[in-house]
């Protein structure tokens, strides 16, 4: 990417000059010829790729059929954030999917995994997802966190260049270094639909989120959710009936139905069941914190180790979210080794319907 | 509403002249101060208003506290489509609520009511709910009504008048003429809130949608639905779950999970598993209609008594529909001393993605 693109995107306001501590870099707002959403440029000249976006099949016979005409590996995927990590000069930083240095992230990389394969390897970016119940960006967590977050990795790429290295040589240096890693159920072709279904039934019962496929040969990436997941998104995000785009669950909707549909569990009444408490759990949930504080919203709490990264996460609350954040007077807490940080994302529609609502307000509909 | 206005709305296409046999009419697009959307001109100065919105309530307790300091009536709300009705020249006619001339209603009236209370008032308008399993319009249908259509008159107007007569005078009327009718749960106030939660749950029970009421002294009116109407109708159009504007669904399950709250339903797991299952067999029937047909559609069927009014609904269809309405070629067919039309209104967003999904397509989201 030449400096005139650079220029030209910057004086076009579709990219921006942004700085953490002492890194000044370049976050592009569009995805660019080549180069997907979220891509960055290290001081004037080193871009990062951003992580592409992954298609998504739902049905797992067709899907693979149509997508796979060789061999494909079968990975887990977790249900957190994406983050891109690298060292620049002496520091280590973690990247959003949108290309921001995530204050969050960067703060506790250190302590999730093993940063010593930047010492061999400076020109690695390591593509992994954090995720557990303590973490500042979304509702979900893999049941089998109970605290805090963990890392899980799930590509490399190199600094300058697209795309991700071969799979091979990703599970040898994971293994190498003994980074966290996403977990990998081995190589597959599209006949193997039998084993695939059997495989997701096992990651549906134990609560997991899904697979990501990746072509082996080819470079086709393509995710498949579980039944469940669907499920746990709704009874998780129900509260945000109004405030979610409305695909957000018209799209698990369809899912889980066409997932049910493949795997013979039209008739499971167990599914209808937790479907509509996942609803009506939720929007109980939002009327009783509508009746107890006068607003609906959602709280999150994360830790950090630098008082410093705490404060940056705020600032960036602040600066996006306005008064859709609540944040109490005392925080960051010291909590033991940590800054605790906890705050809460008021859902304003949910906030206005249910108040009008619950007060005998009436509505033309 | 003079002369200059109506010509004006003309102009500004803020209103059409329409035709219908022998009546010309002018039909306005949008309120007029003090006139609800839908009013129509006969002629060129006969003004019939339309018929107006009516706020809902959710919290029975509450929403009756709030809006009736007097008393109010309290009829049955039924699930079909609102027409008015009258007399104009030697014909009857039913406008729809956008102040269209029906086919359908205006071919059936005849037999649904008895028309000869046109012969004493000229002057009045009924205003009626036509429902059942068999009309051209609405999914729902009351579950008493086994076949075809039924009509219930619940109000009564004056041509060239906004505002209904009282209460006691439609009674009477409907009584003297036998009119069918919308049941009359009798006058409450709003500290008879235990009676009425009783009797919403009887209707609920029953299948019935709602219940209206009417301000006995005060012009104001609000409506009030059962839970379980949610449920149905989610039940009726979770097949067009992306066709339908995506407040379709959310309004029913906060509608639902404020209802089950007000009556300590909020454990109920026959609840859960009716709504699960509400969202998820239409998604069945759906993909059902996909694999089977090509595409996902909710079929019609109605039957008339004149060919030329089931010809009139027909060409309304096609302008209204184009493509997204599929009639047979041999439509309308004779059936005994009917006419019967059947149409299918396809849901196009339904069946792009099904098809696309089922057969194995992947979507970014």
């Amino acid at each position: 990417m030449d400096a005139w693109t650079i220029d030209d995107a910057l004086q076009r306001g579709r990219a921006e000059r942004l700085q953490f501590g002492p890194l000044n870099y370049i976050r592009f707002l569009d995805e660019r010829p080549g180069l997907p959403r979220g891509t960055v440029i290290l001081g004037d000249t080193l871009m990062v790729s951003g992580y592409p976006s992954i298609g998504r099949i739902q049905v797992l016979a067709s899907g693979l059929q149509r997508h796979y005409s060789g061999g494909f590996w079968a990975e887990e995927k977790m249900d957190g954030f994406n983050v891109r990590i690298l060292r620049h000069g002496d520091a280590v930083y973690a990247f959003s999917r949108g290309g921001f240095i995530c204050p969050f992230a960067t703060d506790r990389v250190p302590e999730l995994m093993n940063t010593a394969i930047f010492d061999d390897h400076p020109e690695l970016v390591v593509c992994a997802e954090i995720a557990g119940p303590e973490n500042p960006y979304v509702e979900g967590s893999p049941p089998r966190i109970k605290a805090d977050v963990e890392l899980f990795v799930f590509d490399l790429m190199h600094k300058g260049r697209e795309g991700f290295l071969p799979q091979e040589q990703k599970l040898d240096l994971v293994d190498r270094y003994g980074l966290p890693a996403t977990r990998c159920f081995g190589r597959f072709r599209a006949r193997d639909v039998d084993q695939l279904r059997a495989l997701i039934m096992e990651l549906d019962a134990e609560g997991a989120e899904g697979l990501v496929f990746k072509g082996a040969a080819e470079e086709r990436r393509t995710k498949y959710v579980t039944g469940r997941s669907n499920i746990t998104d709704i009874a998780l995000c129900s509260e945000q009936l109004l405030d979610l785009p409305p695909e957000y669950f018209s799209n698990r909707l369809i899912r889980l139905a066409v997932f049910a549909r493949e795997h013979g569990l039209r008739e499971d009444r167990e599914l209808h069941l937790e479907l509509g408490a996942a609803f009506l759990n939720g929007l109980h949930q939002a009327m009783d914190h509508s009746l107890d504080h006068g607003r609906v919203g959602h709280g999150f709490r994360c830790r950090f180790r630098a008082e410093q990264n705490a404060l940056r996460f705020m600032d960036h609350l602040k600066r996006t979210g306005g008064s859709r954040v609540q944040i109490a007077a005392d925080m960051p807490r010291r909590d033991g080794d940590y800054w605790v940080l906890e705050f809460e994302r008021v859902l304003e529609r949910m906030t206005g319907t249910l108040s009008n609502t619950l007060t005998g307000g009436f509505q033309y509909d």
